[in-house]
């Protein structure tokens, strides 16, 4: 089994070969780039050395030679490539946004500029959450014809932290869920800039792109595949936060709760002194609690936290696990979620790799079983 | 003029005393500490060498010298030395929580544990957040008795942030006002522990106290004090987060918008795809941020920035600033503001500092005239 | 194939318990805690959660219990545990200094404070640097009886970055050599205090124990027995440098070269403009660096890096190689080596688990295939 | 009084912006960028918002306009500002290399790869170095054409460090002083690059330009300015480490002793195990630190450290502090001082700021008082 890597010398793409490199089911792998056609990817990446050694071919070259292919190049110019697989009959693994809105072209070209160069591709294509869509994943490749929108960074977080208050009807109908998360800097990508110069961001925080992030409706838009119903659908107000650490996506998500799963209405405690959470408020913590336990209870990379740890992004360092913790709030209206993942990792190259897993029927732990860095 | 520092080797007093060390209307400065008693500042803290040289007295010992006298010691323990000083008629201000809600003890008992030593005291007292109460600490400081109960660090963000929304009724009635921060390691104090343990807080980030921070009754307390009447005050969901910086606080605050100043209603678009910021929103946007440059035109420490700049920690390091940005969400519903301190400065000493300016007449600026270390 | 592991909550021992828990000869493992003695490892590293899980029981119970033996104690409270796996003819492969001295008691005790408990063991003991001493590792497992001292963190990286010098003739007879080096937070253990507060050592960086850190006795026998004979050994001068980064340590090495390797004498350029490197320079560093790389051509963790490259902590972070680059000063008199490694992976746990490999014959490489975090 | 910025809003030129706008003897600044000509500082550095507000204008309009000129533009390309304020009688500070050797434009030209544009300049400059060189300035500056050569960061620290040993004879004739040190990535400049981006230098050191860092002849010219004779001057070996850290520089200084300062012949302990410090070692170190403490006596920014304190860069944290640690490697053959600046204040700006004291007579700490950042 050959893999291929399209724009491998990026961020995520060499996080993918590192990854792949270690799979027991890959042969072989070949590699693209842009930047450095020619030459090799131990050359741009030193730490390589004597372990992953891969000359560094065109694009076109790797659809051609592989069994499937990975593409780690920037939005909006990889769908030919994913065309030529179709073509093949190759999986397509896209870690661009590309084909994460499932053929909403309205929505996507609204916050990225431009048109699907092919429409029709779009019917071949899932959200890669396999956590939502394995099912999916695997009906189109036994179609034959298969392409992973792996989701977005900051997307997986948000979603896997809310997933269980949606579907199971614990967020209140049409609520407002926002989701206020951190990231490390090398979600920002290799390409050197004034934003990740290291003293710019060294030893500070501030969040960015407020109120007009493109992970905003790729969140939207995954809340809404979880309502029961489309029109019970959340909202969503999404902010990121640049955090000086190399790795890492915390997600800390406030979801109003529904009747039955509340203490109090929301901004019932308004002009009132705050009290210390109730009792009251405890046991609704640990019923809450037990609803997230159960349905992650078979996931093999979402790992409930128990009740009363919360989340941090050391805890899954180079592991493709989501930590999840729940909470209350005090007043007992809503329902604090904190997820923490490697951004690099189930946000990125370790969840495309997942993918593959599924799609091939691999055991869909291959190659990512690494217990996370504790310190 | 002799100011003391009560508990100056911790690091909000050492800040204190650096900060006191360059103040030109201070002469002399008598410091205390239980842990060095005895010892000297310069051998706690090697910085101040050759600079800065005071023996470490007894407390009692700084209020009997004193003619101003700060309180740097833990939560509940500082009364005695506030009661000391009125008796002599001289100022007290504590950087504890102690004399920070004005009396409600059923509050401050229910969070802090313990009851007020001396009750009668806090009639004396006002929340020493200038922009809201420098008029009633001149008043009190007028009146011969004042103790100033310094506003947390936490809280200091939180209130510059929200202030404008509330006082001048951007917030809907009765809001649910969330408050997701972030703060810098010296906000743990000087201490070692597990949490800040170089290693395991470094290179990640993680929430603590979800739900039940003790922030959270002062954050609410303010905010209810900003309020055009009682009934109308706002809740407030507080979640603090550790950052791998040194210094620094981050607030970013969502404010659901009242009837006029919003685009849409809150929840208007659930159900829907996100769509980008309107030229609608971005006019309201700058209707907001009008108000907000207004309200805190004459602050000389508070800095609205330009529509479209982001507030970021390392903007305000090592000065008094906050520096304060607006921006809506996508959908024209929620006010987000991000407000930035130097928690040891605006949100610990400094702030101190300036309440002693302010009882003492002296230009509210003196001794925090420090531009901001820029990298 | 059982695995036990005595001081399993230390930094090094929670480091073996990642390494073991991936080993793929290795079946069970049973550790051993004072701090936590009752509880359970996952319990105390919240990472290993649903991966990781053991019972914490006494030290006793894991010699008893066990195929080999890791011990992660601190100094000089180990050795009855490796006189019991003796008599139970059990390997023991120690992470202290306690079994480093080869039975040099004297020197030991000059620095340790503490005499042996049982001298008559170190017969039985092997300084565990495979890259020397590999063979007799295997002799002594082969007796029935093997004590590995598995070396301290700063001495692998000192000792791999001089070895081909000195062992080559290519360092001056009696040459001084000086080691300056750097370690990540980590290397100080987690058990907070001061030195490690993250405050006081983020965004720093300063030396300490300047002449007098325990490692510089074992670096200089390490030296010793790398000459061609004892009486031509080296002198070392070591520095230790604490560094804001959580791994690694890196090894700054000065060595004063022999005649026929230097192009100038030591001082020669002494009171004379300083001149950038000749071309003969260039020529005689070419020359070095073939000696290096052919010393090292078999080794699987120590990888030359290609001339003109330089060592750095992130190029080996989570692998267990030691990179290695080799440099000439400006005069040409100075050979500059400059070796990398992770300070808990090759410079304590995967070099134990590298040693419990050689002795029970299994692959060298085997559990530690990890290759490096790029970023 | 009014000071001009040629090359403002580079990290050094905003440093000397920062400092000269809090200065109390000027009165206006004029500032000029090529990146930013007719933008303002402000906008380049939002922290200054509301305190520092200027126009950007051209390099010549600042000649043209100022009381004394400092230029931070890179290397090679300021001298004809240079000779146009030695028209005007202009005092001329010049933080680039090209007035740091005295007119020995072999050497410059050796290592900047460019000959001298006016070489006849060169005899109106001076090093700089206040603690050398301060009478000299006041002579030039008195004969109405002053131009400073503003030391290099690593240079300063070296000097300093090195300064009492060679002056009074403590190092060896003709000693190879090593200078092992390390650097903050502010040193690096504000221009993005891969060296600089955070996930490349975060969490990881390395040493760079190894045998070949320009700053070696700077070094090496003015230990030899320090020593009793030309012919005594010692040889210099530098090796430069990125630290992930925003500001500082450490020295690590090698100074071989001369007979009579030394307690054993460098190289006596080669092929012995190596003992701990001896009483005999800690007197000759306390005799050491007395030349040490004497030298510096009067000197207002040098601060030698109490015996058995060590340097580290947070203790001269934005302050323009050189603190110097005096100690003995084990054997009593080498003197190690740690020396430790802000590379961005005594490094460059503040160096700058105290050598305008200088020239004009100001008290030469005048808008340099900056008590350390303790944390």
């Amino acid at each position: 089994m050959k893999a291929g890597v399209i724009g491998a010398t990026g961020y995520a793409g060499a996080e993918l070969v590192r990854l792949l490199s270690s799979h027991p089911d890959v042969d072989d792998l070949v590699l693209s780039s842009v930047s450095f056609e020619g030459g090799r990817i131990e050359d741009v990446y030193p730490g390589f050395l004597g372990r992953v050694s891969f000359p560094l071919v065109k694009a076109a070259d790797v659809v051609a030679a592989s069994d499937v292919v990975f593409s780690a190049l920037p939005h909006g110019i990889g769908e030919q490539h994913a065309k030529d697989c179709m073509a093949r009959g190759v999986p397509f693994i896209d870690l661009s946004a590309d084909f994460r809105f499932g053929g909403d072209e309205a929505t996507f070209s609204a916050w990225y500029g431009k048109p699907y160069q092919h429409p029709e591709l779009h019917g071949h294509s899932v959200y890669g959450l396999p956590e939502m869509n394995r099912e999916r994943a695997r009906e189109l490749a036994g179609s034959g014809k298969v392409i992973i929108g792996n989701p977005g960074c900051y997307p997986t977080a948000a979603a896997l932290g809310a997933f269980p208050a949606i579907a199971k009807g614990l967020a209140a109908r049409n609520a407002v869920i926002i989701v206020d998360a951190a990231s490390g800097v090398s979600g920002g990508g290799r390409e050197p800039s004034r934003s990740f110069h290291y003293p710019e961001c060294a030893d500070s925080v501030s969040p960015y792109k407020v109120g007009a992030h493109r992970h905003t409706p790729e969140i939207a838009r995954t809340f809404g595949a979880m309502a029961a119903a489309p029109e019970a659908a959340p909202a969503v107000i999404f902010t990121p936060h640049l955090v000086p650490m190399n790795r890492g996506i915390l997600g800390t998500i406030y979801v109003p709760l529904s009747e039955g799963w509340r203490v109090s209405e929301l901004g019932e405690s308004s002009g009132k002194a705050a009290r210390p959470p109730s009792g009251e408020i405890e046991a609704m913590a640990a019923a809450i609690h037990a609803v997230y336990a159960d349905f992650y209870r078979d996931e093999p990379f979402v790992r409930v936290l128990p009740l009363g740890a919360v989340s941090a992004t050391n805890r899954v360092r180079n592991s493709n696990y989501c930590d999840v913790s729940v909470h209350l709030d005090n007043s007992g209206s809503t329902l604090i979620v904190v997820s923490a993942i490697d951004n690099m990792v189930k946000g990125a190259a370790g969840q495309a790799v997942q993918n593959m897993n599924i799609i091939f029927g691999f055991d869909e732990s291959a190659g990512l079983e690494m217990i996370p860095l504790l310190f």
